[in-house]
């Protein structure tokens, strides 16, 4: 939960400029007293909302926004100046900066700040006497500390969340209502853990014997770095023999699966319904696009880029662009294209043949 | 939980009758006064069952079920009344309607009423004094309802679920054990929400800078509207400015993702482990099968139909009934197949060629 | 949670044979006084670790691992023991047998022991007064359980778990924190449901009338058997006449979706984000790879294997090793084979045409 406030365009700037250290700030054209308390859509803005232009596309909309502020880059702004004075009469004040949608993701945290946690544990929390609460940690009603687990400063438990024994939660993380962290893992800082994410379950590790399965015990743990946001209803599961381990950084959309013993590289990003097999290692500052399946025991070069609904069945050594799905069709040329393509190997022997046959008849003649 | 009740064919006629508002009545063909107490499929069925005959292909088992009654299409009956006499005397008594999937619907939920919810708030259940539940609602052990959030007449909180802070819960829904609504949200009348679905989870949203993610906050919220149903362990993300809009009627399966700012238009059903990316707009009357994955900032025609397993990268614009997945081979054959389909614009080119030396040897005899 | 033990390498195989009754024996080279602790992987175990090689790729690993023991199989110990004396003599030990994986399952199991389930019910449990709890039995805090349920002699029921109505849980059955099963089902002895799982879910049913949709009740319930696994955030929903069937032995890994009426068979494992649509029959020992997506109304043979992402839309009723998903590639190549794949029956007439003229070409000079 956020609660708005109300700031000036000048001082949203300063505030951006404090908040990234000095990366972003932007200059402001038109008028920089102009108080905003939120953000919007160019098209539904309105005088007190921040906007932002950050795809060529929505030019227009821009030009015919209420908002009170539009942050934009030096491009579109030339673009929007050179339109007929009237419209561009229109917009209060820009600010103009090489990362629009940096600086208002930054904005948007100022004008949204999350409410302070209320430091405390609530009537109907059940805290093991071991574990160790913060001060300045909130556990909510109906959460679960186990023996010997630790929440650090600032951390919030959001009711009925569970956290297991020996469990670390990092300062200042933000565990969802109803969020499973189990046994022996550690949270790092700053860490969003999504309503529904179970973290610690056992990874799925059987041995076969005589057509039945033994199962071997799970004894890794799972350590995730600092600033990780995790999804609703995502699950990371358990090493077997050493740790699944989430670098720092790492976004994880809702109703993603990691195997066990996975390692996600710093700053990868990795969208909805995605499931990655066990043992696999996706490297640092990739994209993985939603429902993307990727297989057991791979590795994922740095940087690599996988397109959506795209099934990752061997390793991505070279860094680029990847995607597997079949393309959209009516039903009936899917049936069609579906016949076919179960025949191509016969269609290419045919097309072989033709061209042996070619050859033939085109010497013929020459002879 | 339901409890079953004993009725007479006829009165069951008439029940369904005025649950449909006139809209279904079917005519009784054998002993109206056959008491029914249950539903069963036409195989297992016995005397205190009612059965339905939607498919022709289950004739024969109707011929020999032991059903009470059976409900189906004046088709089916003259099919089976064709049949020789001692067969259809098994049958004791049909209702024959135009519509009988439909009429057995209504029948099955009459024959097994929901327990009347026994209002009350349980001991064991964490009420925030701002809440304002009403007298008629029920609220289990275990649940958590937040400050200022408000439960209606005779809606159900089950065990262990988590109502945010503001959030409203229409009256006669049903929110079952541990399913969570976050924050700000709205809940029509007569919703369904199951087990451990998640509604109002942040969006994933993020702006790239330098190599790292910048939060957005997600500062709209998940409006649902009345008669819509959220399978087990469903997502549903919260707006990032604006909110995700379920309208009324819709029915999500289990483990449907839903990501932010999404429309689902009235009256769509979405089957199970679908994910649809942010801002994408389903139109009304859709039907989405299972596993289906719909990118983001699309929209979907009204009454479109998108078959299972079918990845979806662009709009539809066209209604019609579209499929997109790879047909299933037995894994060497897909294997040749898998091969060809790599170098499919090589093979093109192959035959490009050929057709132009074709051309080239049937012109020279011709010379 | 598991507590380490220490055991001679000597104790530890007579402790593998009892375990599997005798089918499992290694015969020990090497110092089988060995104290063992743990489990490791080859490259990270020390003294105190047993280690498995079941895979000739791994054996350079052995070679150089440090581990107190490994077992292996006796061509793998060959191979070793034909290296060079330095090289061996880094092995402790060495304990030989036809099936090391499943002997150092068991031998895992033996080092990492449950730990033994303190019997008792926890203030802050929510117990009706008509459950009958074994007095072996744990129910930990924050868990909820329904009028006439029955928890077995040494069931775990986890922090913040829902046991339903009537329903029954096994002897030694694991019910993990915040897992849901509901009304009327039953759980067979030692099962293990992992947190955030929720058995007994409405199946998906619903009867199309004037474009809206009826719900249909779902009056069966879910029948697990013996000894299964259940994985995090997994959904198995009810039948909806009759009930669906988990059968003895069956390993469901996390988010995989089980719709309403189907049936298991026994000892079949299904891996992560599976999903398997309503009345569907998975035949015995199958093994289903992770992400296939399995349709309705199907019947999948005893003994059948199907890969990874793969689609089934029709029943498999010869077993074998089916597999169906697009081959990875570069995004740009991805494109052009996609372009030529919606045009493959055209380019099939092509050749065909191509077939037909060079025919008629061949014939003309023979004329």
């Amino acid at each position: 939960m956020t609660t708005a406030v109300s700031v000036s365009l000048a001082d949203l700037n300063s505030a951006v400029a404090e908040r990234s250290t000095g990366r972003l700030q932007a200059i402001i054209i038109g008028s920089s007293d102009v108080k905003l308390s939120g953000v919007a859509a160019l098209a539904s803005a309105t005088r007190s909302d921040l906007a932002f232009l950050a795809n060529p596309l929505y030019r227009a909309d821009a030009l015919t926004s209420r908002a009170g502020a539009i942050v934009l880059n030096a491009a579109d702004r030339d673009a929007l100046q050179s339109q007929s004075a009237p419209l561009t009469a229109s917009l209060t004040a820009m600010a103009v900066c090489e990362q629009p949608y940096a600086w208002f993701a930054y904005a948007a945290q100022i004008l949204n700040p999350e409410d302070s946690v209320k430091a405390g544990i609530a009537d109907g929390a059940h805290v093991a006497d071991s574990a160790r609460i913060h001060p300045s940690a909130r556990v909510d009603a109906g959460a679960t500390i186990a023996e010997g687990a630790g929440i650090g400063a600032g951390a919030w438990i959001g009711a009925g969340a569970v956290i297991g024994a020996r469990t670390v939660i990092g300062d200042a993380a933000r565990i969802y209502p109803r969020a499973v962290v189990l046994d022996d893992c550690r949270i790092g800082a700053r860490c969003i853990v999504h309503s529904g994410a179970v973290i610690g379950s056992d990874g799925f590790g059987f041995a076969p014997l005589d057509g039945r399965y033994i199962k071997i015990p799970q004894v890794g743990a799972v350590v995730i770095g600092d600033d990780v946001e995790v999804g609703a209803n995502t699950t990371i599961d358990r090493g077997a023999m050493g740790d699944t381990i989430i670098e720092d950084g790492v976004k994880l959309d809702n109703q993603v699966q990691i195997a066990h013993n996975c390692v996600i590289g710093a700053h990868t990003v990795i969208a909805g319904c995605v499931g990655i097999a066990g043992s696999t290692r996706i490297g640092k500052g990739c994209r993985i696009g939603g429902a993307a399946m990727i297989g057991g025991h791979l590795q994922i070069a740095d940087g690599s880029s996988i397109g959506p609904a795209t099934p990752v069945p061997s390793s991505v050594t070279e860094p680029g662009h990847y995607t597997a799905f079949f393309p959209l069709m009516k039903h009936r040329e899917w049936e069609r294209a579906a016949a076919v393509l179960r025949n191509l190997p016969e269609l290419r022997s045919r097309v072989r043949q033709l061209e042996a046959e070619h050859k033939a008849v085109e010497l013929k003649p020459g002879k």
